[in-house]
């Protein structure tokens, strides 16, 4: 007779087989927390391998990535489309097994993690995603929004310091259905935990208002069984439960220690594992009884089915909001977005304003928001700084008043730019929503690795960065981001706009909208900028990133490329130069721009134009790639300094007569 | 006669005033600490306003840097070099009263903060670095090292990530003489900090080991005092004092609110608080008995005079310790070091060997460590992979084994990387190290903004980050850093070295080890790299951060650039192309080579040669500065994959054939 015993050795067979055949991996989390996986998933998760993108399906996140053969093993064992040959190609080029979970590459993969601290932060905000939208959509008796959300994460992810962040926010927001699981085994890479981690983990859980079960035994069946229930009976705070385990476990010789963390096993070890845990079968052989104990198909296709039943029932009482639902969820934006949304911008145009980006950034947010329900928008405690409270906003409100009331748009998330950012990952990552969040450029730098994990994910995410460079004034270098905005667009599959007045502003908002495979940022001024005169296809240029804003007859003497707070310097140049012929090209988005078609960015930039000009406050390296060796950047390669932003544009030569002298020394 | 709340109401008028001159800055927090920093520096602090490197002094941190009016008013009021008129040009350019306290700007100030949770991780940095100091120096009856380090700090700190990184740690570490005041005034930028913050703070930093003080009146001298006092005792575990104070106190009508925070307060809100706090001098006018109330410079030079004494004593009794106390204090290499680190240079070009650059830093802090027991090394639990524990290693003890042994000099900071690296700041402002920390170059990125200030301050600081760009293999793109490299170089002032073989990666090391006015990123694989034979002249080259390693007869047809693990692949293609004039250069430092004078350059770039091609794993744009617009790189401008890192190289075309055809398509 199969025991649960049996059915949490598969994990660890397949762990320790797949480490090995790939000569490369981390056996000792998969096997370490093997039966808490199998009291999980067989007893407690709703989810449906039939269909990965089952809307109120149990998320579950293997926060400590490493650790990734786990889910591996327990997607292919409850039976998602993970064949047993791709658990053999672990690790290889192109296989959907890599060496960490990655979103998009395997089915059931709910976040791509590694990065230690970001997948427990991702699933606060799957869990505040799905208060959210239960708030915002269910009825009396009609909870269609009605999940729970799974973490297992180890001292890696205690340590790091955006766990802080997220949990800290999880427990001021009550997220009642995050279950958290600490695999507490003692060890990390350089050895026994104790000598750099003595926290005490439980007391700290507690002191963020979190409801902590203490000292359950991770290789007990029994404890776990009545661990979880207790958490899922606890509406009104997130749930850690502490769990006693023993890394690699299975390993009779080197279980319990660190050697069994981030390395092979070896032949003779795994062979004496198969002995101790009494499994014959061959490597990557499942005994067709552990398969059928495993198995959720049948159990998942009726979990979904009845979810099913239950949303017809919304949809005949509530057929709006059901319709609403579900275009939220499949990420599509409402059928008069954009003509709606064009109408606005015709609007901007037609005010011809010259507010501060930060501001025209607002305008656009009160055009845009009344159009997409789906903005969970936020600030990291500079709301009023950012601009991103706009007409449409409602707070989310926790603590605020007496009672509860999720059914708002808009969260405060505190001075967290890490945490923030990697919520808002998990927010987008669970569906329903297009979040934005903001902070100033300079605190991009603090939640740099979560960008980096949107782009990589290839999710809308919206990264408002207000009060960029020297513009910022007397804050002083610590606040003035004169290397970001060049340090943003060298991630990958990042698009990073810095608009020069309200009409790029607005275009880029709607181009951040609109980016269904990737994440964008948003570089935003403090100072006033002038507003600046288009023709319609000038306009309709601006979403290609890059174009031409003031031509000359002809082929141009000299190009002038600028962004942002300094267009105006380069137009103001290119005016003084009346007797030579100048193009002045406005780059809001650089990585936009080199995604067009040769035969545009020919036409923005002929080859034949050799004396080029960039101008931008922040380093020069990357403008190179425009104007060669031959131009010149007016650019700004070291820091800035703390005094009113005219004094610094001009102490740091931003002006139009510098522009225009690199101008005559490129001629 | 004058009372403490006289003197505290000095900081109150100045604050005001100051940011009302200025029409900028932050009034809330210098008049809500105002009583605390009375308190502090009247009763306890032990510093000397005549000489601020008095190497025992007490150290103060303001980690809530934005409110910089206070240590400005404290160190003008006690004595030091700062003048009212640097009070009357706050925020001013080149003032020493720039928007945020910054490091080498201002005598006395001991820190540059302002990004939120940084201050208080460098004073962690600071108590570690007392502790450890003491236990190498002091001897029975001679305590030449014994301070303490004083910070305040607010909501936002506590916040932030990074606070619990650097808490946990001290707490760990028992950092008896680290005593925090926690400005509790219930305010952010948002509004009331319960809606977002709600944390039990007490009891999250008694879970981290900490002595909390709860509930003190911060307007209460007495109470203050007393809490101190108890602070000062407890020798064994950092002290948080939770003072409950009223943010921007003594402005009547706002004070409380969040519009005191971070705006002048106004001329009528100005003259209510003057007729409130009973102030009648004019703006920037300080009565003669206030200033004899904090002059602090007698005190101060008896002080340091006692220390002096107990010097002395210490140099007669061990003189050989007291001249390298202050060879090292004053942040001296040895005499010896030159030629000691010649000779072990020398060696290692001898050796001819093939390692990966990361066991070729280990073969590097081998050879010099034993010459400099000012490192203090370590790495965020990496440290089997990042090869940083080195033959003079020795641990930092404080959990490993029974009783604490802080005489060692290397540390395992955790999976803490941005704790980690502000720490180190604070480390090396503290003096009498050269830290150094590692991790994977990818996690440089938790830690950004750390770096940053490293190099706002000219800190001399070594980040050591193993396992760069796809050659780190299996692990995937969540690990392989593709833009990492690139963005720290645009940190300005920050050197970064990539080197391809060992002998660069030593040189690099001696660099970074000789470099005393700026950080430095040392980028190193996982992999292999074959030796580069050189001429005793391109050896000398290599500190130039760029030299011509493979030469031609006469001028090039071509010049291919290249950096670590990329190198041989130029070496590879140049010699595949006998047939043409190729040179290869290797440049393991751009910036390094950029502030070389323009006729070295020139020779290694000359400008007649245009054929240019640059290679590196990595993403592209900052080449283009080398190679022009009629050059090429051969980079990588996407995420990398999980696979074994042979099979990465060629997907992805890092290949002798591939840079071959590169080279022959500019020809």
């Amino acid at each position: 007779m199969t025991t649960r015993q049996d059915l949490a050795n598969a994990i660890r067979v397949l762990a320790m087989d797949a480490v090995q055949q790939a000569n490369s991996g981390h056996p000792g989390a998969p096997m370490g927390m093997a039966d808490i996986a199998e009291v999980l998933f067989n007893d407690f998760m709703s989810h449906n391998p039939n269909n990965p993108q089952w809307a109120n399906r149990d998320r579950f996140v293997m926060s400590n990535g490493h650790g990734s053969m786990l889910p591996y093993a327990v997607l292919h064992l409850t039976g998602y489309e993970l064949p047993i040959e791709e658990l053999k190609n672990f690790r290889q080029l192109h296989s959907k097994t890599p060496g960490h979970p990655e979103y998009g590459y395997t089915p059931g993969i709910e976040t791509t993690t590694g990065p230690l601290g970001q997948g427990i932060s991702n699933a606060v905000g799957m869990a505040l995603a799905e208060k959210v939208l239960a708030a915002q959509f269910n009825q009396d008796q009609h909870a269609i929004v009605d999940h729970y959300t799974y973490v297992f994460l180890g001292d890696g992810c205690l340590m790091e310091g955006i766990s802080h962040e997220a949990c800290s926010l999880a427990g001021t927001l009550k997220l009642g259905k995050l279950i958290c699981f600490y695999d507490d085994n003692g060890i990390s890479i350089d050895g026994d935990v104790i000598g750099w981690f003595a926290d005490d983990t439980p007391k700290r859980f507690e002191a963020y208002g979190w409801q902590v079960i203490r000292d359950i035994d991770g290789h007990d069946a029994d404890s776990l069984r009545v661990a979880i229930a207790d958490a899922r009976m606890e509406h009104d705070q997130p749930t850690l439960i502490c769990c006693k385990t023993i890394i690699g476990k299975g390993a009779p010789n080197k279980q319990g220690g660190h050697d069994v963390h981030g390395a092979p096993l070896g032949k003779d070890e795994i062979a004496a594992a198969r002995e101790h845990l009494g499994w014959k079968a061959e490597p990557f052989v499942i005994p067709s009884e552990i398969y059928a104990g495993w198995n959720a198909k049948e159990k998942g296709a009726a979990a979904e089915q009845a979810w099913t039943a239950k949303f017809q029932a919304y949809q005949a009482a509530y057929p709006t909001e059901a319709a609403e639902f579900e275009r939220r969820i499949n990420g599509q934006l409402p059928a008069n977005w954009q003509e709606s949304a064009q109408k606005a911008i015709d609007a901007i145009i037609a005010k011809a304003e010259s507010p501060a980006t930060r501001v025209a950034s607002k305008n656009a947010l009160d055009a845009f928001a009344p159009l997409l329900p789906e903005f969970l928008g936020g600030s990291a405690d500079l709301t009023p700084s950012n601009n991103t409270f706009n007409k449409s906003s409602k707070y989310i409100n926790s603590n605020h008043g007496p009672s509860q009331d999720f059914s708002g748009n808009y969260l405060s998330y505190g001075v967290r730019e890490f945490g923030m950012s990697a919520i808002m990952n998990g927010i987008a990552l669970h569906g329903g929503f297009i979040p934005y969040g903001a902070t100033f450029l300079m605190f991009s730098e603090y939640a740099r690795n979560a960008l980096r994990m949107a782009a990589l994910m290839k999710i809308r995410n919206i990264f408002v960065y207000t009060h960029d460079s020297i513009g910022l004034g007397e804050d002083g270098p610590t606040h003035q981001g004169v290397e970001q905005t060049a340090t943003l667009r060298m991630i990958p599959r990042m698009s990073v706009w810095r608009p020069c007045d309200g009409v790029e502003t607005a275009i880029a908002w709607k181009a951040a909208i609109e980016k269904t495979e990737g994440p964008s940022c948003l570089i935003l001024t403090r100072q006033n900028l002038p507003f600046q005169a288009r023709s319609a296809e000038q306009v309709a240029h601006i979403a290609k990133g890059g174009y031409v804003l003031k031509d000359c007859e002809g082929q141009p003497d000299a190009i002038i490329i600028a962004t942002g707070s300094e267009l105006a310097l380069a137009m103001g140049a290119a005016e003084q130069l009346a007797a030579k012929k100048i193009r002045v090209v406005s780059m809001p988005c650089v990585d936009v721009f080199l995604a067009q078609e040769a035969a545009y960015r020919e036409s923005v930039l002929p080859a034949a134009v050799t004396a080029r000009v960039a101008v931008e406050a922040g380093v020069t390296a990357g403008w190179y790639q425009f104007v060669g060796l031959q131009g010149k950047v007016v650019g700004l390669d070291t820091f800035g300094e703390s005094a009113p932003a005219p004094v610094l544009f001009k102490h740091f030569g931003f002006t139009v007569e510098n522009v225009k002298a690199a101008v005559e020394s490129v001629l």
